[in-house]
Formats: structure tokens, sequence, C-alpha cells
């Protein structure tokens, strides 16, 4: 009996009785750790003594809120929709309100407040149809393909929902990249399919083998049926971007071998390293000639969440789907309907940036300005991490070539590795954890993104403004060496 | 052989080989009499020759789209907080700023361009926490317990994956009201749980009987596991607002039958019969006392879409768990965050909702008289269309208490019922795609929510302007006259 003498029933729902799958999900990126980053700054807060003043959280490509300012343009616009009354006033540019007008007029009502059609805007399709068009050197779009999304992560998951069939030895399998994006592990355990790991070489820059998809592919035929290949390109959290000759191997691999092809471009701005440069496989897929262009099954993601925009809180994207059967479209089409639409200020923002400023148009030159100065901010902190990382004995990290991410291989210690099994840890959640109680920094261990055995990894973003990048760095650094030193 | 010569590659993705389950699923509110419309809209634009000057929507709840004009407030925070320089422009009023700091103070970097917590922003959870406390007459509410959502349809779905599990026999089986809001047909569909029909008593005002929820309920043990009971008041489509009585009558059944409940409560400010009172499923349950609301579990939603605000398009809303066992509420956590956040703008929007302006600011006033502006027509477009439809031989339809939608009876005659047969189309939807193409009003026929066999009916909105919609009812009543001549 409780204290007021009612005898309390049991539960309906209860952690036995729930839906298992969503049991198995996990999602390292906002997991345990930073659960207890969290808690760390409200004791920091409330007074409590640390040994560090502040928690630095490089545990996830959140921009804007390690600094990164907004586009002046995309915001102006997102105002003037906001506020369509703003539209008198002469403060703000003409460009800036002609792009508000127009996507106000594809609103019902001229409201923002409107739901769209649940595919997305037909104006904001036909922008980005037009940008990928321009992107891929004037390979065609079809504005019909385009489904806006509620960031890219909710493209991802409705692509997979839609592949996943059959029980037992014919359950759809998936093959993902190790190391991961957890959102794919994390949709494919909600959705009860098979995840099917295929390694990428750390050794060689975390490139992709072929023959190592290979391997994984013939394994994960003996337990069920393999359908789909997702890439990203450039990688989280590996930070490497594919060469036009490995996209054109992966798409071989996938025509030859039946698999449906999800590419997660999100990252496409995001490419520092020289001699690096964005394909998409889209664009690769049709220079290849109609034997692939005509056959093979491609999704593609973007997303208004990184590259040089960082709007993450307002959940835009889109995704581009190739070959895909026209009753299977059809389906697709009514699946997002149950949704409603996406966000309409993250379809206004994903407008702007498949639609930019334009030379002449007197938002241009400080639209560049403020591009180039974020994407050259990160290339230079891309170069840093790496730099400073490698000179620390015991981490070794590949080029951050793209992305956001610097995921730098680390030796643990065997006594400390014995402690974090004895625990029931994983030794680099366990380092982790540590390195976040003893200096505030918030990083992501490996083992959240999936790792060869053996070996320990940890994410780290590269988005704080370079001073604060420098003292997490060298943070790091002495966290490493006295941790190294305790254990041996 | 295609004519390029290439042999085509059978698909990968086909409607045989997609997921079972996404077939199932139906959404009559954007199915295919809008999919028609929307046709028919496009070749009225192309000049081609119609019985019709325009085609007129009233399938879906979206105000903003219907004339309604948004809260001049809420866009002036919204408007602020996505240009915060306008926080210098002294035309906006301080109410105004200081909510905006307020919003921005909460995001990572002061920009709503970050990543909220997934449980939605901290402080706008304590306002809808402090809201629910108002509303409920001082009933505490923990904000720990607000989980901010993609609108109430993305809360709905995560609530119902959470219940599913078994097998077979043991499958979750979830009762909805039928009439009902198709969301939660294609929810269940899609997560493969078994749908269990109660039927409303259109005789009286679309009441909810307990003897019929204990008639489904007992039905429904034969062959499944009943877990949770959802009800949505005021009504959609059905627009009947629940007494105090029958709401304890529901809470009492769940508890006497282990039924976890969800109470959709988007419509709580729209209520217009006089005599009818919004009463929240949470505060009735406090006010029954510990035995009740120390025990049931119930989950609540609301919503920036409908009420005074009509807010589709910002996909902001909020659920409210009461009871949850602790476990599952740390899995539910977890599920949310692996889609990282709801649409930070919606969030921001919701935060107005709950703490809009208080007697003594600025912009108190004004909102005021555009909140009264747009319940007060609403109440009186409800009235109309009650009384208009009702002078119609062969259509009946009950009070429109509250929510947005009439939901007529309509008499078909036979002949219809069997020539919409023999097509192979649900006579109401022979109906409604009749109506469509000779008067181009969009409606949604009854059978896209479930009605009693042999009854049919259809869904309008009370949304249009005043003058249109006294013109949509003309037109209706002409083209039923006209439809019943033709087919008797």
């Amino acid at each position: 009996m409780s204290e007021n003498g009612v005898v309390p029933r049991a539960k309906v729902l209860t952690i036995d009785t729930m839906n298992p799958t969503v049991k198995n999900v996990e999602y390292a990126v906002r997991g345990p750790i930073v659960a207890r980053a969290v808690e760390l700054e409200r004791e920091l807060s409330e007074g409590m003594k640390k040994p560090f003043a502040e928690v630095i959280k490089a545990n996830i490509g959140d921009a804007h809120a390690m600094g990164q300012q907004p586009i002046t343009f995309f915001r102006q616009v997102l105002a003037l929709c906001s506020y369509p009354e703003l539209l008198n006033d002469s403060t703000f540019p003409d460009d800036a309100k002609s792009r508000a007008r127009r996507i106000l007029q594809s609103c019902g009502g001229n409201s923002m407040g409107s739901y769209s059609a649940s595919q997305g805007i037909d104006s904001v399709r036909q922008d980005v149809a037009r940008y990928i068009e321009r992107r891929d050197g004037g390979v065609p779009c079809d504005p019909n393909n385009v489904y806006l999304t509620t960031g890219a992560s909710d493209g991802i998951m409705t692509m997979l929902k839609l592949l996943v069939c059959g029980e037992g030895m014919t359950r759809t399998g998936v093959m993902i990249s190790i190391p991961q994006y957890p959102l794919y592990s994390a949709a494919l355990a909600e959705l009860g399919a098979v995840q099917i790991n295929y390694y990428l070489n750390e050794e060689k820059c975390w490139s992709l083998d072929i023959s190592e998809l290979q391997r994984a592919l013939d394994e994960a035929r003996n337990h069920c049926n393999p359908r789909a290949l997702c890439i990203i390109n450039p990688g989280n959290p590996t930070g490497q971007v594919q060469s036009r000759e490995c996209i054109e191997d992966v798409i071989r691999f996938a025509a030859k071998e039946g698999l449906f092809l999800m590419a997660d471009e999100v990252y496409q701005d995001n490419v520092y390293a020289e001699g690096c440069q964005f394909h998409s496989f889209k664009k690769v897929l049709f220079e290849m000639g109609p034997e692939y262009s005509d056959t093979v099954e491609l999704a593609s993601f973007h997303s208004t969440s990184k590259c040089y925009m960082g709007e993450c809180g307002f959940r835009g994207g889109y995704m581009e789907i190739i070959n895909m059967d026209d009753d299977v479209k059809a389906q697709l089409t009514k699946l997002v309907s149950v949704r409603l639409c996406p966000p309409v200020p993250g379809q206004a923002l994903m407008d702007l940036v498949v639609n930019p400023p334009q030379p002449g148009e007197p938002s241009y030159d400080n639209f560049i300005k403020e591009r180039s100065a974020t994407l050259s901010a990160l290339a230079e902190k891309a170069k840093l991490t790496e730099q400073i990382l490698n000179t620390v004995e015991g981490i070794s990290c590949n080029p951050v070539q793209g992305a956001m991410y610097s995921f730098p291989r680390i030796i643990i210690p065997e006594k400390a590795v014995k402690e974090a099994t004895d625990k029931g840890q994983q030794p680099d959640m366990f380092y982790c954890m540590k390195m976040l109680e003893e200096t505030g920094i918030c990083l992501v261990p490996g083992s959240g993104f999936g790792q060869k055995d053996g070996t320990y990894h940890f994410r780290m973003t590269i988005l704080p403004p370079r001073d604060k990048l420098q003292i997490l760095l060298n943070k790091v650094q002495e966290f490493h060496q006295k941790f190294t030193q305790h254990y041996s």
C-alpha cells in the first residue's frame, strides 16, 4: 500500500511490456555522457566546485551553440516571412524581400502557419531541383523526385521504413559503415531490420574498400536479405571525403549486387583538404551512363543543419530519389502525408540554402563574405585539430578532410581497460567519462559509432571558436598524458 | 530491352517487396480526393473550363490557408527570434522583445539555429507546466513530464510506438473512436498494432457510452491484448465536447480495465456551444483522488496548430505524461533523442501560446481582441454550418459544440450506392468526388474516418470566411438536392 492507503495498480506500460525494438535503440551522441554533462553544468551553475570552470560540449555538430553566426540574409528572410509587416521596412534589402514574397506566395493564405503539401512547398522543390542541377553540372533533376524533410534524419528514417520487410532469414538487411553515425543503427533497431557492418579502412584515411563491402555482404547473405547500402560522404564521424573513383566502384557494386543506395550528403559543402572535392552520388551515377543511371535506385539526403549554415534547430532538409518504382513512390507520398508536412520555416530556410543571393543582388557580397569566413575558419580548425592531436603520444588521427569531426584513435592502457570492463563499461566510455569529470570536456566515445574490436576512439567536433578549440585540445592532451601515466 | 539498349535490372524496391505495414496505411484527409482537388486547381489555372471558378478546400483544419490571420504578437516574437537585430527596432513592443530575449537565452549560442534538448527547451517546458497548472485550477504539473513535439501527431505516434509489442493473440490493441481522426488508424497500421473500434453515439450528439467501450474491449480481448484507449476531446471529426461526468466514467473504465489513456486535446480552446466546457483529462483525473491520480497512466497532447492560433506550419506541440513508469520514461527520452529535437521555431511558438501577453503588458489588449475575434467568428460559423445543413432534406448534423468540423450524415440513394459499389468505390467517396467535380468543393468522405455500416457522412471544416462558408453551404445544399434527384 502507498502512504495514502491506495493499493497501487500494476502499470500498463513497463520496461517489460514496452516495444522491444525501442529498447534496442541506442543513440550515443545524446547518450549518458551528455546527460552527465548537462548535470555538471547545473552543478557548476549552483556553485558546486569542479576542477574546471565550464563544460565544453564537443559531442554534437551544433554550430550555432558553439558560436557560429547565422547567415544574415537567411535570417532576414525568415523574419520577413514570420512577420510580413516588415516588408514595409526600408532597412531590409530588396533581395531578402523578394525571396520572402516568393515563399509567402507559395504558402496557403500567404502564411508560414499553413500546412504545406506533404512532399513540401512546390516552389521550394523547384528551387532544390535547380540547385541540384547546378551542383551536378547540368544533370537533370525532376522536382517530383524531391521530398522536403524534417532534417535529414527524418528522410533517412522514412526511406529505411519503406525498405524493411520479411522475417528471419529474409529480414531486410542494411549495410552501414563502421564507424557510423548512430542514427542509422538506431533507426535499424527501431525498425527491427538487420544491421550489416562494413568497416572503413582507418589505415588508409578511413577509405572504403569494395572487397570489404563484398565480405560484409557475403556474410550477411547467410542470415538476412541485404537490400540497401548506406554511405556517408563526407564521412561522419570519420571526416574522409570519397574520391570519384571510389563512388563509381560503390555504384557498380550496388548495381551488381542489387542494393538500394542511400547517400547521406549533408556535409557536401564541408570539404577542407587540398585535392579533395565533393562528388555527389547522383552526378557520378549519371556520368556512368544509362546502364547505371537508368537502373540504380538512389536516395540522397541534404539538410540545413550543417555546411556553412549550421541551422540545426529549424529541422530543414530534403531527399532526392532516383529510379524509384512509381508505385513505391506513391506509397512514400502517402506515408509522409500522415505527418502532414515538414516544418514550413525549415522549408523556407532550405529554399534560401539552394537559392542564395546572386551576383548583382544587394545581399550577395555580404553573403559570400559570411559563408567564406565560416568555411575557412572550419578548414583552419580541421587542420589545427589534426596537428595537435597527432603530437600526443597514444593519440593518432587521420586528417579531417571534410565534415565537422575528428575521430582519433586512442591507446587505452590495459589496466584502464580492465577497470572499465570490471565496471561493465566500454573502455572508451570510461575514458571519456573520466575526461568529462576532470576537464569538463564532453566527447563521444568511439563505441557509440562502432569501431574494430580492440581499438578505441572518440569523436570531437571541430566547431568551437579557434581559441576555445586550442584550449580544448591542450586539455585533451594533458588529460590523455595523465590518464596514461595513471594506468601504466 | 529499353530503347537505349540496356537490359533493365529488376528494382530492389517494389510494391511487392516494400514494408507491408506501410502499404496498409491510409490517410483520407490527404487522400485521393485532395490529390484530385490539387489537379483541378492546376487545370483551372491553365485556363481549363470547369463548372466552378475556384476550388474550396474544406478538407483539412488549415486555418491560415482559409484566411484566418496569425496573432500579431506571436509573429512579432518569432521575427525577433529569427533576426535578433530587430531587438533594436523601436517599433516592436517591449513585451514581444522580452519574450524573444527569454527564448533566445534558452537557445545554445542565443540562436534558434541550435539544437535544443531532445525533450524540448527547458524554459518552454516550464512555461507549459505553468500553463497546465493555471488551466487545471492549480493541479500541479512537473516540467519533467512535459515533452515538446513536432505537432501533436508526432507525440501521438511516439506514445503509440512505446506501447506496441507482442504477436498474434498478444499483439497490442488500441481503442479508438469511430469516427476517428485518421492519424490514429494510420499510426496503428504502420506499427502493426490492432485497431479496436468503439462507436460514438451519433443519436446522442456523438457522445461516448461506457457500455460501448466495454463491448468493444470484451470483443477485442478474444484476439489481441488491448492496452490503450484514445479519446479526442473536443471531437475530431465529430465536434462533440465531452461532459465532466463522461470523462470521469472513461477514467474509471481505464482504471478498471488496465488501459493507458491517451487524450488528444488539441482543440481545447475550440468550444462554442452554450453549456459546454472543456475539461482536461488531467484535471478530472486529479480531482477523482489518489485512487486514480496516483495510478492511471495518461498522456495528453496539445498543439500550436488549432484553437485561435492555427499555426499548423510551425509543427509545434507538447505532450504531458502522468504516472509513466520511470524506466519507460527514460526509454521515451532516449527514443525522442534519435530525432535530435522538435523544430525550435515551433517550440518558441508553443511557448507564446502557453505564455501570452498578460494584463498590463503593451500587447495584451490587441492579443485579446485578435483571439476573441477568431474564436467568436468560429462560434458563429459553427452555428451557421449546423443550421444550413439541417435545412437540407437528406442531410442531418449534430451541433458543432467544439473543434473545427461538421460531420453531417447524408442519405445516399440506393442507385448511387450501387453505382459506387460497381466502381469499387465507397458510396461517400463517390458522392464527395462528384461534388468536387461539379462544385469545386473538397470535403472528406466519412469512410475515411470510419462510420457505422450503412451510414454515410462527410467532414467539412467550418474555417472558410463567413461569406465563403455561406456560398459553400449553399453549393453543398444545391449539389445534394441534384444528386438525390438524379439517383432517385
